[in-house]
């Protein structure tokens, strides 16, 4: 195989941050198989065993790379115990790690939307390494197979197929009767942004935009078209770069302003024309 | 192009941290439009709208690179708002970034000196992704802009010229009538160091230098060569790696033990031969 | 020299975190003398002045890495002084850093044992960058000679030969005369698990292994396979990752729950069949 086609990117997505080595060691397994690997870290600050909030994250920045690329997601707190090892394929983009539903949200948010998930259970130990611990399949199995997959080893060749891959439930926001949508907080990120999932779809009625939006106990009216907009500490409601609502505070931390976190109830009302 | 043209240097400074999958986003980006950049983080731990932090940061760091690497710098609190996206070319370097002051200390401290500095607003749509969002141009702008001029294309193909961009006022210590420098601290680093703005020029008279320096109601006496000098806990000046005073303690954390900050004021009298 | 052999993975290990810009630095530094340079972080969280543990880490990462690999370790506290910069060779591979013990552990761990470690004093201003400061030499003196190196100049044109580097003093477990190990742990990781440093072969008796663990005033009986064993909050011990013993908690954090730090003894029986 000509160096071009070795030279892919292999994102990384775990909950091991950066103190320990354990990402480090991991790349020195890849390389050491495919030294024209090009590893991205998308992020390593997963609370541990934050498996929803890897998968979220990991499926947002995923659509971003070509699709060549092999995402390898590690947030495992079943490591060594009967929780299957897997990797996943849709078109040419290819997934690696746990089946705990991490990769699950980046399966479905693929853009190659009208090609069929392909799967394997990673059973098959020539492509691991010699000695596999009970602790660190992120070294171990993930790694391996990640860098053996973009040297064009082909999927099935890791494992036997299967289909019932664990899925995690959708968290989609529900419309009331008196057409307010009731959503949640997906994430809260390093600014203290709140991200929900109401999408931008759910918000589309009269122009300009006129919404009520309650969360925490507070109440905000209208949609900002920037961060930049509004009075010095005021919270704001924006579409955020997921094409979703956030909540945000000028210049200031929403989700401390708020005490509001993952997981927090968020309803809009939504004026029509 | 060859391969070796496009093998460019992209540096990143941001304070997107790195929890939340932006850097890696960032990244995605600009592998795609350009598979052979040499993607470098500088830091994304910048505290929240740190413009100066940045800037300053970013200056210090740039000068140790190639001359032909790209630096993009996104601390950029008025994104989406009416703040223009830019990008600057001095020599062969080149950088990316909001119109905020964050590049010009950069922009200034680059080494090639003699040459001037070209600039240009960033107003051709059809060198950003194809959506825009009004919260992430780091994502949307900056990273796909930075990518295709490593891939060659001249800066004036990205948008308007212009000679008015934000200049950050440089913060310069100034000399008393009795000869002491009054100056600030410009930034504290991980090991409680404080960096000032006292330059090692400023402090070139007696020789060993003699020099007193007041700081946050302590004063310190004499210029030590390394860190590894004097006695545990001690308060001492150094020169530090930008050549300037440093305010540092032996083996502790200068900034907490003497609850200083970036801003602060610090004094120096230095004895002449 | 060829492409190929100028692509030469460079790991840095180092205490100067990511907020300040110094490690972007020293990458700016290798890849402007080595374009085709790989770095790989290891670790940048290393304690300041944390020696020991930046060895630790260190050796247990190297060992995952390609033989070709040049590993640069710099927690540096005597930076400036008479402390000698150092770098190392054992078979292909090569360690760069100060000479405070912090790659010995890296030396005597790397595999290839049966090949003897070559040192030099790295005396040679010619590798090192023009301007040498007194507070920074990792990007001054260790980052160019690591590149130099990658580029193949032999370890001998760097500086006189030594073999009288400082050994970190191994931190070995005993066995007292009622036949208990004696150990500490030796590294606390970011999921709170406490690495020791009795190794697997002393837990060799019984099958399935039968032991009792004694560490900060709790007990600790059986070993389990997996961190998933056991009720939720449960202190378990396992085998780690390097195939040591580890304290861990399930979903939890041993290090908090027990009060535990790097240091603290633990005490273990094994029944023996």
């Amino acid at each position: 195989m000509d160096s071009a086609a070795r030279h892919r990117i292999i994102t990384l997505t775990t909950d091991f941050g950066m103190r320990d080595g354990f990402v480090g060691t991991m790349k020195g397994v890849i390389l050491g198989i495919n030294p024209e690997a090009e590893i991205v870290d998308i992020t390593h600050e997963i609370a541990p065993q934050g498996v929803e909030q890897a998968a979220f994250i990991a499926a947002a920045s995923a659509r971003y790379f070509p699709p060549s690329a092999i995402h390898v997601v590690v947030v495992d707190p079943g490591v060594g115990s009967a929780r299957r090892a897997i990797a996943m394929q849709k078109g040419e983009t290819i997934l690696v790690g746990p089946d705990n539903g991490v990769l699950s949200l980046l399966a479905s948010g693929l853009k190659q939307g009208g090609e069929e998930v392909q799967a394997v259970h990673l059973t098959r130990p020539q492509f691991w390494l010699p000695r596999v611990s009970n602790t660190f399949h992120g070294r171990d199995v993930f790694a391996p197979c990640a860098a053996q997959l973009s040297l064009g080893a082909p999927l099935e060749a890791l494992g036997e197929p299967i289909a019932d891959w664990v899925r995690l439930a959708p968290v989609l926001a529900t419309q009331r009767e008196d057409g307010a949508w009731v959503g949640r907080v997906r994430h809260s990120d390093r600014f203290g942004n709140l991200v929900t999932n109401i999408t931008e779809e759910m918000l589309r009625g009269a122009a300009p935009p006129q919404i009520v939006v309650q969360l925490a106990g507070k109440t905000i009216v209208g949609l900002k078209p920037t961060y930049a907009e509004g009075a010095e500490g005021e919270l704001m409601a924006v579409i955020g770069s997921n094409w979703d609502l956030e909540i945000v505070q000028r210049n200031g931390n929403a989700a401390e302003a708020l005490g509001a976190a993952p997981g927090a109830e968020v309803v809009v009302w939504v004026a029509q024309d």
